[in-house]
């Protein structure tokens, strides 16, 4: 392989992306080089390109939802084929040796390394990681909308798969929206009763569509107030504060309020309700291989796949705009146009 | 029975507890009543006689940690016998019907009944309730000391249980009084790695002695910060604010920081570190009557006993007096001495 790489990156934060071009050295022992075909624009690359974080590094290139084909395999690897079609998610790397990798709980090891933290991601031609962070995509999986996948889609499905909630729980989704329109899939198709949360009436109907058996008004406290103590999991996906204490409120006995949005105030819960009815809040990030994997599986037997538009990749600063427009039915997808 | 129940009241909030006696009718059908032979005292009742949470029926009879035998069954009742050694708890009824309380969650039931709330409990001659909240005390198990197992021990005893904790956890138990000094017997018996959190010098060795494997002081942020990332479960029995990041910050991934003190003011968590780490914060009140069986039989198997300081009945304010003085260990007895 060449080791120039052509990338769209950020000089500052916030500056239009522009071509870049880098330099890579060896692939490094244990990883991979993917010939990048899709990627997923998420929040977080916005979050990223605006420094909100304080991490970022630039000129910065971002792109953490890939998919392509093997194109290189480092030294020491032989789970992975050059030509294999894989997806790259937010962690490229993890430690694969401590007591929390070493209990599969990769996406938690403390040194794990982002695909776009310190290094460069898939808005590019090829991208990297160790191997067994590119996750082999099924065939029947579409290369062009699969990306989401492996960042939002993990992020939602992962809640189901570590709390073992079963398809007899009841099952709300707060903001449907790149995140929250793919647990509605997975919720449906996981068995549960899906109620999803939204203040906005456009979305109801796509509600109903993407799986909802219900789409209950997040800020109508009077068409909420007949479903308290019902709910067995709800998964918020927005990064704002909510009504804690109305959630909490609609909460089943021994249910849970599980947040993957990043709400930057603090979170204030009463502790009373949550004393009385056993009630939890929690957090989860991303997902390990082996999650990701399972959700693959799980994709496959039951053909979900995220709703996507797609942008070419040369046009990813009008894809942005969109993303920042609050418009995106539901995730924006880059298809590589390298000429 | 006799009809008439003489018992120990408060007339008005935070009056003195004197004699009182008052007239009961026939005894409902489905329920028991019970000689009282010894009472804990817990926080709970001193804030029911404060009317801090505003349901108080004056007169006031607390006591809900009673001890005594079986002395009537009510119709309808076949699987408790008259002379039965018995313990009674915080709930004294529950529907039986819901689908909680189908579902083993009794002490979850909305309409459940506390056997001090709006009825009178065990600081008195003869306490009443339904036959399968009156739990069977094992042989082994002194009367006069096993009052507070049926409150504030079942509260610290379920979290164990009901988070199917692992004797592989490390557990931390944060205020050694009347509820922390029995998690750390239940978490050093349930084959834990134990930690108590105290500010109180004094607590230090009668922590380690009473099962903790090493205690930290909760306010000395430097010796806390080598056990950041360590504790699969930290239970609270404090009411008061603790500093909740870095709490979240002692949990390893997956970790659960658990109150079962009702905190008045909110519990302010920050997302991201839940997040990162999937972790949870939840709380739990009491438990169920199979929880509490379950806790009676470990407590025979691993000869667990509150430790209790006794005062007789009649001295009730000034065992009171001694509770509010915050230097009780741990756990005060009132034992009948009714003449």
């Amino acid at each position: 392989m060449t080791k120039s790489v052509r990338a769209y990156a950020a000089k500052s934060p916030n500056a239009p992306l522009e071509v870049m071009e880098f330099q890579w050295g060896e692939l490094p022992r244990g990883q991979v080089e993917v010939q990048v075909e899709s990627c997923g624009i998420c929040h977080s690359d916005l979050s990223m390109l605006h420094n909100d974080w304080g991490m970022t590094q630039f000129p910065f290139v971002g792109g953490h939802e890939a998919i392509g084909k093997i194109v290189a395999v480092g030294e020491g690897v032989d789970t992975a084929r050059i030509g294999q079609r894989v997806g790259v998610g937010w962690t490229s790397h993890s430690c694969m040796t401590c007591s929390t990798c070493m209990s599969g709980d990769h996406n938690m090891c403390a040194t794990a390394e982002g695909t776009i933290v310190g290094r460069h991601g898939g808005f590019a031609e090829r991208v990297r990681c160790q191997a067994q962070w590119a996750l082999p995509l099924p065939e029947a999986l579409d290369p062009l909308t699969s990306g989401p996948l492996f960042c939002g889609g993990i992020t939602v499905f992962n809640p189901l798969l570590q709390f073992g909630i079963q398809p007899t729980a009841r099952v709300g989704v707060v903001g449907i929206g790149g995140l929250g329109h793919m647990a509605l899939k997975f919720a449906r198709a996981w068995g549960c009763e899906v109620v999803a949360f939204t203040s906005s009436d456009s979305k109801r109907d796509e509600a109903m569509e993407l799986g909802a058996h219900r789409v209950l008004n997040s800020r109508d406290d009077a068409a909420l107030a007949p479903h308290f103590g019902t709910f067995d999991l709800i998964i918020s996906t927005v990064n704002v504060s909510l009504n804690w204490p109305l959630y909490i409120n609609l909460l089943a006995p021994r249910g849970r309020l599980h947040t993957v949005g990043a709400i930057a105030e603090p979170v204030a819960l009463i502790a009373f309700p949550m004393i009385m009815g056993q009630k939890s809040f929690s957090g989860s990030p991303t997902g390990s291989p082996a999650s990701m994997a399972k959700m693959l599986n799980f994709c496959e037997r039951h053909q979900i796949a995220p709703v996507t538009e797609a942008f070419p990749l040369s046009e990813i600063n009008k894809a942005f705009d969109h993303l920042k427009s609050g418009q995106a039915r539901y995730r924006i997808v880059l298809e590589s146009d390298w000429k």
